[in-house]
């Protein structure tokens, strides 16, 4: 794991922050540093997630579901936190067979459902309180479809929820599988614990790797200058209140498209917030060249951009052809393309005094994405402190849901509000 | 298709606009329009897509692809404005067998090669200039895949691009079915065009509808009270010059997912330059409820969220449940729940003040993505009119193109500014 934050330097890009600027906020760095260890080593709410790689029992895990491990495909059931690091961790290990019911869109679940085997798919159904309307809501149709088609769901459904509530009470009557979402961890910060390594077990895939690959970099030091975690906490923060308020997150890796959603999610959840908090933007390279690249580097001065690549990429050769306007091309392979095309992009934004961060991990695999993940969570948690923010709570969602609640139900406060929307209607 | 604005107002949302600046506005707007008008009548570039409805002959784009329609797959080797078209189309009509290869990710062609059945899937690759590297370098490792497995390219393969260049040249070599790029369309106001139709047409989809849905609302008045198009690009230009910097695109329907995507492209692309634009950012409904919504409701104000439904959606019931806690959803259907959520996160910005616009759509089909697209397109030609800016042009892009084609081959200018990067590294 590097992390070069010398292209969002004051000396390279506008906004930027200077050499001497970053020494001063290493000084709150340290602070905010002792700040995070104390709550790791008191096991407190959220600072608790940077424990995980320490406290996570892959072998238990793997125990649970051991009956069922091996299947064809998972179904994860689950929203937000839930389903995003199941999400992300499949699809750098390289696994479609990992799929999620995280929406409430009757086409789409119905597709889902008509398109798996459900004979050969185990059902993972995650929520910590077991109320999570959606969740609760899919897995009630999932459950009857797997009825329907003759196949006793109870032998095929695993769940990750806390330690009561209504999902808690369905494990114990049926004696399902049941994991435990561990305590003090927010669901934005629980891709290393059985929410999001159970449905890789459950596949067969070894779980040690993720979690390796997080303790090679949950050692923090208390200076930005030695963890690229904070330094890349640091450089967010720092461009942000000097007008960056857009983080675009862009790998150069299809492979790492579902990790620019849990980052988007761990950056709005945790810091949007007090009238704070970088937008974050999800990005693919080199795809979004041919979308977002112009106003990224012509548009307002607003938006930090944050490469991400692997070091190594499987090989693949570009075939000759006889078009002289592509004989540019010949001999070189596609892994060459997409770098050339990274570092051609980064350059560009540097060339028009545009801030970017690169981020470059060994390769996208296990360990890979541990160590990603594991330095973005840190990289949050400092930005939260330097914000001042309370960044493992998410009250601004609350009262979206009770007016759905009583839109659903009987009504309340909120629905009344609800039905006396303005209106200016074009048609 | 019907777009209310009312959450826009000021006397609702801050940033907002009032309803004297609107009318203010709407005498800017007839002077645009007119400058659209004229546009489109002389056939003027980027204005000559608003001509498509029109101008598009969806019975010449299937006879050319006659000898291949009805195929399993088609594999659109394109990208950018030439691959985010078709999957915008090919999701709205629940095509999941339109597959897209957009990117230079050689794990990801690998993949995408190796899953398809080659026999059974007809190329369709589409570059206006026939030289656009990452497409011709994928077509070439296409064509390979295709030799490999005894299977002659030359029978299964479309091609899409201008009046001349390689692509050109090898349609006319090899005689193989050709559609032509439009004159005056830049990629991402494609859509309706072959460039998007034509991969719909090979799987053997009526394109008739898609353009019948753009006729419906391509008959622009010069007030934006009377064009919801107009209403759209005014109140986003409004609100944007008012501190909304971002223009967060979030469809309540995952078939709607990919047309984010293109909204993102069409908007970016479009009004990202001069220092000026509104940042798209790409999100989803209901999911991300469950993950940016706390920091539109609470972060900086300085995002507009466009709310995209359809009124009609397939009906799906929620099995009852004993759990007294979800007994709220007793007797709801899935399609309720979402409506309520959307109705209910819409009201939740209100309740905090927080700017967003509702657009409507009768249903996600051909019809209901055709009017959807050519209303943005609409919308963004009338908010480039607004700002000022070249709506059809995208300079900014051409620094990296020339700094990777020196990278790959002989090096030049560009190349050797990459090669001088300002480090700062932390591992």
């Amino acid at each position: 794991m590097q992390i070069d934050i010398g292209n969002a330097l004051a000396e390279v890009a506008s906004p930027g922050i200077s050499r001497e600027a970053l020494d001063r906020l290493d000084a709150r760095v340290e602070s905010c540093h002792d700040r995070i260890e104390r709550g790791r080593h008191g096991d407190e709410y959220g600072y608790a997630a940077l424990n995980l790689p320490e406290t996570t029992d892959p072998t238990g895990i793997e125990e649970t579901v051991a009956p069922l491990a091996g299947a064809e495909y998972v179904l994860v059931v689950g929203i937000g936190g839930s389903a995003l690091g199941a999400e992300t961790l499949a699809a750098a290990l390289g696994d479609s067979r990992i799929v999620t019911l995280d929406n409430v869109d009757p086409a789409e679940i119905s597709n889902v459902l008509s398109l798996l085997p459900l004979d050969e798919t185990v059902l993972n159904v995650v929520s910590r309180s077991g109320t999570t309307a959606e969740t609760l809501a899919n897995f009630l149709i999932a459950r009857e479809a797997f009825e329907q088609d003759g196949i006793d769901w109870t032998e095929r459904t695993v769940i990750t929820t806390g330690e009561s509530g209504p999902l808690r009470d369905l494990a114990d009557a049926h004696d399902l599988p049941a994991l435990s979402v561990p305590a003090g961890v927010p669901g934005r910060f629980s891709a290393l614990s059985p929410v999001g390594l159970a449905p890789l077990a459950i596949r067969g895939h070894e779980i040690a790797p993720v979690l390796d690959g997080a303790r090679h970099v949950s050692d923090l030091s208390g200076s930005l200058f030695e963890t690229p975690a904070y330094a890349y906490g640091t450089v967010a923060y720092a461009l942000d209140v000097r007008g960056a308020a857009v983080n675009a997150m862009m790998p150069y890796a299809e492979a790492l498209d579902p990790f620019a959603e849990w980052f988007s999610q761990l950056w709005a959840e945790s810091l949007g917030k007090d009238g704070l908090g970088q937008l974050p933007a999800r990005a693919l390279g080199a795809t979004d060249q041919h979308s977002q690249l112009q106003r990224y580097r012509a548009g307002p001065r607003n938006t930090l951009v944050t490469f991400v690549r692997p070091r190594e990429r499987e090989a693949l050769a570009i075939p000759d052809t006889d078009a002289a306007d592509l004989a540019y091309l010949g001999g070189t392979g596609m892994h060459e393309l997409i770098d050339a095309e990274f570092e051609a992009t980064e350059a560009s934004l540097a060339a028009a005094d545009r801030p970017s961060v690169r981020v470059e991990l060994d390769s996208v695999d296990g360990e890979g994405i541990g160590e990603l993940l594991y330095t973005m969570e840190a990289a949050c948690v400092l930005a939260g402190e330097l914000y001042g923010v309370e960044t493992f709570t998410q009250p601004a969602v609350e009262w979206g849901k009770r007016a759905t609640r009583g839109l659903v139900g009987e009504g309340n406060d909120e629905s009344a509000a609800v039905a006396e929307k303005t209106r200016l209607i074009v048609e």
